[in-house]
C-alpha cells in the first residue's frame, strides 16, 4: 500500500500506549473542507482505529457516524471500544475527541462473513463506461475535491450564480481516489461522503449545510474490494424529503461490473 | 396518551434516581419476538430514555439502533448520555444492559427544527386508500406482530411451504398500532421495524436472520405525527444486496396524505 498517498497520510493514527483503542490522529490539509476536514475523511478515520486493533473480528459491516461538533485544525484523540464480541459480528463505539470535547461519535459492526446464498436486487444504472466520460476539470476550490477524479454522468456541480429549483437531487458519477488508489473498506468510507450536500444541486444555491450523521453499509469483503482494485466506482446520490432545515439522502457505489460495493445513508443540516 | 396501550407500558421506564440518564425498563411479552423482544420496541425504549430525559433539545432527527446481542427476558437498564448539546442539535449515546453485558449500543440525534425552504422529493407509491386494502388477518403466532394492523398492498407473508425465489424482495402495507394509537416519534421508532427480513420474503424460505444495525431518519416533527393522528400510515420496504450472510434493505414510513415521516434503513444477519 502506498504510504504516502494522502489517505494513507490521514489513516496514519499513532497508537497511545497508555490505553488500549486509543489513538491520535490530526486533520490533514490535504482533506479540508471549507470549515474543518471533509466528513468523508473523519469517517475514515474513526473506521481506521477499528481496522488498526488487535482484537477486532471480521470486517466492516456497519459504520455509523455522528457529526457533534466541529474537528478544530489541531490533534485529536480517538477512542474505540470493543462493546460486544459474538461468535460472527462484533460491535465497536468510538469518540473523536479534541481537549476532552467530544466532536465525533460513531458506531461500527465486524463481521466474519461465511459464503450462504446470495442474490443482487438493486441494479446498477446503465451508464457509459468511466473511460468513456469526460473527467470534471473544473473544481471548486476545497482540498478534498483534489482528492477525487469525477467523471459526472448526471448532476454534476451546481451552478451557483443561476440559483433555480430543479426537479430532482439526482447525481451519478464515477469516482476514484486521486492518485489512485487500490480500495479498501476505509478509502469506501471516505468515498461514501463524496455527494454534496443535495439541497445545493436541487436548489443550484450555496447555502450553508453539513452532515449531521452518516451510516454506511459495506457489501463488499476486502478480497471483493481489492478485486476493484484502483478502477473508478460509480456513485449513485439522491434526497428524499427537504423539510424545516433538514434531509435524508441515500447513496450506492457500484463497481465497473455492477456489484453494489456499498450503500449509504445521510441527514444533513441546512439553513434558510 | 392512553397509559395502558401496550406500546406506552413498554414506554413507561423508571428512573434510576441515583445516576442522570439512566432507566429501568423490562421486556414486556405482548412485544415478544420468536427469541427475545421486537426490535423495533427495543429502539423505542432507547429512544424514550431521550424522549424522557429533562436535558433533551429539540425532537428526534436520527436513531441508530445496533443489536449486539440478545435481551433475555429480565429487567434491563438504559443508560443515555447526552454527549453534546449545540445551539440546533444535540448528540445522545444509550446502551441497553442487562447484568451489566452490553445488549445494545445506540446513538441518537435531536433537533430543534426551524422553518426553512421545504420540498418532498421521493414519491409516494399509487396505492389504494387503506380502507380500501383488506386487513390481514392471517398473522403468525409471534406476540409483536399481533401489536399491529396490516392490509398489504404487496409482497404480504412469505409462504414458507413453498420456498420459491422471487425476483424482489419488495413489501408495500398499510399498517397501524393496534389498539390504534396517535402516532409520535417513539411509535414511528417501533413501526420503522415491522418490515420482517426480506431474505424470508425474497426466498419465501424461513432461515435464521435478525436485524443488526437499525438507523431511522425522522422527517416529521411532533406536530405533523399529531396531524396523522391514529390514521394507518404507509410502509414501502426492499432489500438491496445480500451476499455471505447480511443484506440491507430501506424503508420509507408516509402519511396518507403523502408526507415522507421517516426513512429507515438496516443491515440484516442471515444462514445458509
Amino acid at each position: 500500500m502506498p504510504t504516502d498517498h494522502p489517505l494513507d497520510t490521514a489513516l496514519a493514527l499513532q497508537r497511545d500506549p497508555t490505553t488500549p483503542g486509543r489513538w491520535q490522529g490530526a486533520p490533514q490539509p490535504a482533506w479540508a473542507n471549507m470549515v474543518g476536514p471533509y466528513g468523508g475523511i473523519t469517517a475514515a478515520q474513526l473506521l481506521q482505529a477499528v481496522m488498526l486493533d488487535e482484537r477486532r473480528l471480521g470486517e466492516p459491516l456497519a459504520l455509523t457516524v455522528n457529526f457533534a461538533g466541529p474537528v478544530a485544525d489541531r490533534p485529536f484523540t480517538i477512542d474505540a471500544v470493543p462493546v460486544r464480541t459474538n461468535r460472527s459480528t462484533q460491535h465497536w463505539t468510538m469518540q473523536l475527541s479534541q481537549g476532552g470535547e467530544v466532536c465525533t461519535t460513531a458506531t461500527a459492526v465486524c463481521a466474519a462473513r461465511r459464503p450462504t446464498w446470495s442474490a443482487a436486487e438493486a441494479v446498477m444504472p446503465v451508464v457509459p463506461a468511466a473511460d468513456a466520460v469526460p473527467m470534471e476539470t473544473r473544481k471548486p476550490p476545497i482540498a478534498w475535491v483534489q482528492r477525487y477524479d469525477l467523471h459526472f454522468v448526471e448532476g454534476g456541480w451546481p451552478d451557483f450564480s443561476r440559483p433555480q429549483e430543479l426537479a430532482d437531487s439526482r447525481t451519478v458519477l464515477w469516482l476514484r481516489d486521486h492518485p489512485a488508489r487500490v480500495l479498501d473498506a476505509a478509502a469506501l468510507a471516505a468515498l461514501a461522503d463524496v455527494f454534496y450536500p443535495r439541497v445545493f444541486r436541487r436548489r443550484q444555491r450555496a447555502v450553508p449545510a453539513g452532515t449531521v450523521s452518516l451510516t454506511t453499509y459495506f457489501h463488499a469483503d476486502a478480497a471483493e474490494l481489492a478485486a476493484v482494485g484502483a478502477q473508478p466506482v460509480l456513485g449513485v446520490a439522491q434526497g428524499r424529503r427537504f423539510v424545516n432545515g433538514f434531509f435524508d439522502q441515500s447513496a450506492e457505489i457500484w463497481s465497473p461490473d455492477g456489484r453494489l460495493l456499498a450503500s449509504s445513508h445521510q441527514v444533513v443540516y441546512f439553513k434558510e
